[in-house]
């Protein structure tokens, strides 16, 4: 069974002595591809090729089975959210899906618990509006995606909305805006949690010059 | 199940009027994720939200199952190379699992038979090492990872490389630079197929105003 192999690997990459940190990517149904397989690229990238640099990255998700994306890409996860190891740091993506999280108290819940024990939460594109919906953007700077900026605010009117922002770093926790942005938010962590140079490194391995061609 | 489900959808999909042209994009393990995802996201937005446009995608791999991408993330296909129907464009990316492609007379038969019957040929990053092992970029312009530049001039010293283009449109064969070079080579996709104003909004849709911040 291929993703139990993948498991499996993925267990004993994470008990190396190097590697005591962890982020998490969480995926759900509806979720939008590249808000996760952006951040993903650039943080596995790094995390495969810079081994010293002690972080792991896993892909999470309810029950741990893979997921059919907003797009209707279906992705695997590598755990299920309650046999996650205490994390380092979160990353949390947007998409259709998680219009159904925000009514989810029970989901509601288990982001909060991970506010208490996770240095770092982190969100890419309508990811944000779980995190408001979640309480913990009162009275924060924030982004999203740009359709979302109206959601954001009817779900806390406290959040400050810096709505042309690519990412917003505000400490623990760092909000980007849609989709491709999270490309730049996972470099800005790579930039944070290991130095320019290793940022640098990444955005080259993913040859990141990007040129939109219109 | 989840994935019959959606193949179902997509079939769904595929048999309305509009959808007249197919677009496929090849699954391998150790594909890059990005390399697939990218072209997924701007590709999959584009014919979702503009059925009128008359487009579907699909994500096919050698035998219809999931792979294991070059990092470790698990993605779905939605059909096997040999249940699929005649495409109008085929979408190669790169990653380590080309290497394996190159040797696999079988397959490169398979990318030689397309090329007789699929209007445009495309790949993302070393994907243009496997269309180069077919013999499909002789005395051509391509480009492909800046690091597999060698390896491109050693298959077939013949190909014009054109090392710093983003992506290089040479009529029925459009290949782009490495990993995240496929998004902007997906969207000078639909401006060629479906308009510039098209590509705008795809571009929009996805927030697209890449900012690397180192």
């Amino acid at each position: 069974m291929r993703s139990a192999e993948l498991t499996t690997k993925l267990r004993d990459m994470s008990s190396t002595p190097a590697a005591s940190h962890r982020i998490g990517i969480v995926l759900f149904d509806d979720v939008e591809e590249l808000d996760a397989v952006g951040p993903w690229e650039v943080l596995a990238h790094w995390t495969g090729t810079f081994a010293q640099d002690g972080y792991t990255v896993t892909c999470l998700s309810p029950n741990g089975q893979a997921v059919t994306a907003a797009k209707g890409l279906v992705i695997g996860a590598h755990a299920a959210l309650e046999d996650t190891p205490m994390l380092d740091v979160l990353l949390h993506p947007g998409g259709l899906g998680t219009r159904r999280l925000l009514r989810d108290p029970a989901y509601l819940d288990w982001i909060r618990a991970q506010r208490r024990s996770v240095t770092l939460m982190t969100s890419v594109c309508t990811g944000a509006l779980v995190y408001a919906a979640a309480g913990l953007l009162h009275d924060r700077p924030a982004t999203t995606h740009w359709s979302a900026v109206n959601e954001l605010r009817a779900l806390d009117p406290t959040v400050r909305i810096a709505e042309h922002q690519r990412w917003v770093d505000d400490g623990d926790i760092v909000t980007s805006a849609g989709v491709s942005a999270g490309i730049d938010m996972a470099l800005h962590l790579v930039d944070r949690l290991a130095g320019r140079d290793r940022a640098r490194e990444v955005r080259r391995g993913i040859q990141y010059d990007p040129n939109p061609p219109i």
